[in-house]
């Protein structure tokens, strides 16, 4: 039976979407203009698409004006190229969302390079990046960013705190551990050639699972009474499933996140709220 | 009475400089061209002006053009800006340095997002930070690399092993803890305001003390046998210590580095060495 509090990511998300909606609409009662969100799509892998929808969706739902442009599975990477100049030169779009991954021919990071950084609603180009090893504000991937505003919105102090993040990859754990250390807390990157993970997991107070591995985070990987935060979203044959055992790491925890309705949610709403972000530093608030 | 084995910096920065040597006096044999360094140098900073003379000697003894360029202390951003343009389409110039801190009136930020990446010897634009933060190859800054090239110049084991960084500035602490995760080691950074930190550096197999306070890190800090890296240059009454109490860690410690004679002169061989890769990227090898 589970004991832990649930941090609710799909009901925070939606409040943070109700508060965006809110603040775009004034805006628009003000100055007639909107947030715009391009994302782009290169190809039609199945499950991108369903993001892509979601994103269009979400983003169309609290105010923005949506744009998705789908572009043919052989699209070369200048022709993707051509696509983001012109929405960096197009003043009614303020995001642009380059959905990952692209088809093998394509190099993302070229195209990364070309994306101005002030629409750079993913975080993830190089100057976005740099600023973020600088401890300088900017744009921030949004994953880690909805994890630390879910903590933030539960209230689960961070400063001095000891964080371990369970995975290294670009989008999520290198970024999320950059971001911990700026807000205070203590911070530790095990992966998988870390021996014995659970042995350094087990003295933390707050536990990110992002590795993409189902079940992965067992009872004895936690301190008793620890936050846990799963951004696995793992396919199995009994459904989608996180990084972290959910019914025996819930006994265990102080706090944990339920998968789906955790993580997930909170990442679409921290590209509206980076997109609305981006679109007051063009426009002024 | 120390026991432990003296990680000597300063020998093997001058092997890496006669390697480096060598390998630039049969390019130049074959092709008349060398390594083009300019450092530029805002204002007169005492301290700074060692550094850029250091900098320049060591380039020169090892076969570089080298380039001083020293800018009055009043010059304006832009005034920067254009010699940093000037240097960026120079075709004999392949790395560029610009000495840190400038004086407070210019942002470095600035400057250091229109340097060239290629030419980017200290490894501190956006785009060379991105590309850390990405796990791609690219030129790293120098202490850092000067760290891992210790290490593994003494057959010191990364992968799996347990480090701790203390300190999280841009320069070393934070680009270093990604290092350490590139090459497999499980990482944690300490920090100010860490509680107990020497509960978490006890811990660690490798300990790197980043933080410029003398003599923080004391024997408690430390497990018997662990490498202890010292990034410290703290200027007291009794001369120039670290950041780690030598005698009494290196009674406790299997390897240690000195303060002076450690990590400072390999961050200089790691600049040549930048600059000779830069170069080879530049005119080929």
């Amino acid at each position: 039976m589970a004991t832990a509090q649930l941090l609710d990511g799909k009901r925070t998300a939606q409040i943070i979407r109700e508060e965006l909606a809110k603040k775009i609409e004034e805006h628009y009662e003000r100055t007639m203009l909107r947030p715009g969100l391009a994302v782009v799509l290169v190809g039609d892998d199945p499950a991108s698409k369903i993001y892509v929808r979601n994103k269009h969706r979400a983003s169309t739902q609290v105010g923005m004006d949506s744009r998705q442009i789908i572009l043919p599975a052989h699209s070369t990477t200048s022709q993707v190229l051509e696509t983001i100049e012109m929405l960096n030169q197009d003043p009614s779009i303020h995001g642009i969302l380059l959905q990952l991954p692209v088809p093998r021919h394509i190099d993302a990071q070229v195209i990364l390079r070309h994306l101005d950084p002030r629409k750079d609603v993913d975080g993830l180009t190089p100057t976005n990046m740099g600023r973020l090893m600088a401890g300088q504000s900017g744009l921030r991937p949004c994953t880690p960013l909805g994890i630390i505003e879910l903590l933030d919105r539960y209230h689960v102090p961070l400063e001095g705190q000891r964080v371990v993040v369970i995975g290294r990859s670009q989008l999520v754990g290198r970024p999320l551990a950059l971001m911990f250390v700026e807000r205070n807390a203590t911070v530790t990157i095990v992966h998988s050639k870390t021996p014995n993970a659970w042995d350094i997991t087990r003295e933390a107070d707050i536990v990110v699972a992002a590795v993409g591995h189902a079940h992965l985070v067992q009872p004895n990987w936690i301190k008793p009474g620890a936050t846990v935060i799963d951004v696995g979203i793992n396919r199995t044959e009994s459904g989608i499933v996180g990084d972290v055992d959910f019914d025996s790491v819930a006994a265990m925890a102080s706090r944990i996140t339920p998968v789906p309705g955790g993580i997930g949610p909170m990442t679409i709403a921290m590209l509206l709220s980076n997109t609305w972000q981006a679109f007051q530093e063009t426009v002024g608030s």
